[in-house]
């Protein structure tokens, strides 16, 4: 027996669960079309003004919190998370699709993040001190964070990268309080999430203005969200013209404030000649392939939706083996019935451009919105004289493009779009060849894979899940893993304060054991 | 006898000195608006658009320069100025109306600056290196560079903060070449510190197109080289119309560019009732304050142009004390006379606001371009009231503001727009209002001083230079100091990569003795 909450169906302003008067959404089950109960009031711009001006008014106490009580906090929201997992997933999968053994994995993956970020502010090396006692002055440097900070919660991740997810979670241990516009595809998961939140915040008895969610008409409420001067940062998780129209708004205003939008990718592959040695191997490569684009419908950021196969017996009896298993697939649920409406445009297109044919597609799911995957296949001149197959098509698809000699790769690497991944497929015999392309592959992505797909994206110190431009909208970034904490502050230095004026991290006392640099770097 | 060099007259393009086909322009000696030889031809679209091509070009071997080769390169520039010194002065001093004894410390400090990225980039810390050796993949982090980045030389810094000043050392460190667009205002000193980087990139047998120095018509030219596509980043130290123009063109380019420039500050300095007490404070406090406003002229980023003096007889004594050493003060000659006549447009603009007087104006200094010093006294409420009180006025000018109680200073630091510098002048009994007021300036500003002047700035690891809009574009970074650096790189993870391809910071022989993050942080 799960747990049923009786949900709202409204925002969490300043606290108090708040009925909006702008109309109303609801969910809906994809795999039926059917519309989900209850409906959703939305926000109109005076209760948007509500929740920005009570995080604004938090943001005076909560960045004033100790390591120790902001850690608590977001140990309390991944503690409230795993505490109500059953009831968010059944209600995450009702909403999107996905199955539970994804969204277990997702709730797991969003609890343990909160947990990472937690520890990581524990540990103190996020303020980033440098103390310099000069001959003329004492300076002490340390990173504050920015102010409050608007998150648009992403379609494919009702939860990661959503209302308790990576810039949230980033947001609130920089000491920034979060407005989060909850994506209307999965209304009630972003409740159940924001619940946990709520929860928290009032737990650790922080200022009710800490978090705060907002439903509303997407464009616009987002365009009022991001063009309020109290606003001092973005995450952004979507489409690239969504994050283009935020870019556009941000660097508008009186005040610009930076937009970490994360966008689009088409994630390329470079498979060289070592790599289908061996029909053992050329058979691991395919599965591995076909599973990366089917997992999850394809609708992961990271999904490579371009593999650079080489010419001769080998790449053919590679791809031969991709059509098979592609043709042997079938479709799961996709998040929406506009996405999967966008696959269907994007196919397409894709299928209507001179030299590019269909290798193969599988069957189509029961349900609605569940179209078999599709591959394609075409040639490095195609791709490097039409930009439209560089354009991602967000879904289960993928282009195969062979190539003759590996010189043609940088061709390609330098003709591509900025990337989230670039990965390689090669083995010790293709090493000259890989070396030589691996610095404009370090130019092309935010992440180099050799071997393995780019769909697992761990959370970690070292992850960097950014890229180049339309990757994100800012390559200085990642939006997982803890170097994330970065998005939301700025360095202040300190010159020649007492001691009793100084912030603990930068005081000589230290009484929090931040590590620092001292006299040197 | 300083050797003299004879001047090309014309911009250096992937190494060579080249007549420019679009006009020509000469520096002015300030002192007396007379034309200084040799006329610079100023290059055209074309000829940009070789220098830029030739920064691509040498990106790609100069970004695998070894940190020694590169430290060796910055440390040869260093020296090359050094040993120019005098003949750099000399002409610097001709076209800026700068003394022989503030251009010896910016000598002093250019070369420094550049020996301390080199020190800075040898020790290796600037790689940001995190290493995971997870359970399921193997994940390394470390910051690469972003390719060749335009920087933009600023009037009042004709070493420090131009040819080879902090942007250029960063860029160059942080292994991106420099396409620099020369002030129009000092030519020769442009020239002549080229040559110095120059000599250096030819000694250590760089691509010649790891540095550019361009004389072209200011805005055009700027726009254009702002707008190339091959340009990764964009640093700006000078007006905030210039600054605005170019986030606006990096902003609306097909793929948008970082820009870090730095703009406008009026640097407000808060006096508490103890700084005042006792006649030698307030002395040493108003010789101090009239120092740093007419030293240099006022021509500082982080002049004092806004001072905050309560009501009452030790504030009426401090402000009367600091009327008599105005009156006292004379002239010295400005940059140029364009600035000279903006100074005097903002003066005017200022003393015709309502309920803003004159305290005190001194002498015109001799020859030309030398108005005198002259500081204005208002009321905090009518600060609160009227923007224009808030405009930066370049040069030897500044606003007495009188306030009554520490609470209007809250208002006052809620009001301003973001400043490089907020200075604090307060006594042990002042501590419980400065610490209230404290969280305030640390979101204004960039740098908090307590005690001291802020026209003062260290170059050192823990300086910031910057702050929140309109001090800079972009309050995540400093143009000053080490940390500038980052404003250059990107972090990129490597993931599972062999040994043999991992580059040498995140490689497991990490021959560079790199310091490392390694599963932990």
């Amino acid at each position: 027996m799960i747990a049923t909450t009786t949900l709202h169906g409204c925002s969490l302003i300043n606290g108090d669960w708040t009925p909006g008067t702008n109309g109303e959404i609801t969910g809906f089950d994809p795999r039926t079309n059917d519309r989900l109960e209850p409906a959703y009031s939305l926000a109109n711009s005076a209760q948007l003004k509500q929740a920005i001006t009570a995080a604004k008014r938090a943001f005076r106490s909560y960045r004033l919190t100790t390591p120790e009580e902001r850690a608590d906090f977001l140990t309390s929201i991944a503690d409230n998370i795993d505490a109500s997992a059953e009831e968010i997933i059944q209600r995450a999968s009702l909403e999107t699709g996905l199955g539970t053994a994804r969204l277990t994995g997702e709730i797991a993956r969003t609890s343990n993040q909160l947990r990472l970020f937690a520890e990581t502010i524990r540990t103190g090396a996020y303020h980033r001190v440098r103390i310099e006692r000069g001959p003329r002055v004492d300076l002490r440097q340390r990173h504050i964070p920015l102010g409050p900070v608007a998150v648009f919660g992403a379609s494919n991740f009702p939860l990661a990268f959503s209302t308790a997810g990576g810039d949230t979670a980033a947001a609130l241990a920089a000491g920034c309080p979060v407005v989060f516009k909850a994506h209307n595809a999965h209304p009630g998961t972003a409740e159940l999430v924001g619940k946990a939140v709520q929860g928290a915040v009032e737990k650790h008895s922080l200022d009710a203005g800490v978090f705060n969610l907002i439903y509303g008409r997407g464009v616009e409420i987002g365009q009022e969200l991001a063009a309020d001067p109290a606003i001092s940062a973005i995450g952004f998780t979507g489409s690239r013209q969504g994050g283009l129209a935020l870019s556009q708004t941000a660097s508008q205003r009186a005040v610009p404030i930076p937009v970490f939008a994360e966008m689009s990718a088409t994630n390329p592959v470079f498979v060289f000649p070592g790599a289908l040695e061996g029909p053992d191997a050329s058979e691991a490569l395919a599965d591995a392939f076909v599973l990366s684009i089917t997992g999850s419908s394809g609708q992961l950021c990271t999904k490579p939706g371009l593999v650079f196969v080489p010419r001769g017996l080998a790449g053919d009896a590679f791809v031969e083996l991709i059509a098979t298993k592609f043709t042997q697939s079938s479709g799961q649920t996709m998040l929406t019935k506009g996405i999967a409406e966008a696959w269907q445009r994007g196919v397409d297109t894709l299928h209507s451009q001179p030299s590019v044919e269909v290798l193969a597609q599988g069957t189509a799911g029961p349900g609605a919105n569940a179209p078999g995957p599709v591959v394609f296949e075409s040639d490095i001149q195609v791709l490097l004289n039409n930009a439209i197959l560089q354009e991602e098509i967000f879904g289960a698809a993928s282009l195969i493009v062979r190539y003759d000699s590996p010189t043609q790769l940088h061709d390609a690497a330098e003709a591509l779009e900025g990337q989230l991944t670039a990965t390689i497929q090669a083995t010790q015999k293709d090493i000259k060849d890989v070396s030589a392309l691996l610095p404009l592959l370090e130019d092309l992505a935010g992440r180099v894979l050799f071997g393995g797909w780019p769909t697992g994206v761990e959370v970690g110190h070292a992850m960097v899940h950014g890229g180049p431009f339309p990757a994100t909208s800012n390559a200085q970034s990642t939006s997982v893993g803890t170097l994330a904490i970065e998005r939301f502050m700025r360095p202040v230095s300190y010159q020649s304060l007492p001691e009793e004026l100084l912030p603990s991290p930068i005081s000589e006392a230290n009484k929090w054991s931040v590590p620092r640099e001292i006299d040197s770097y």
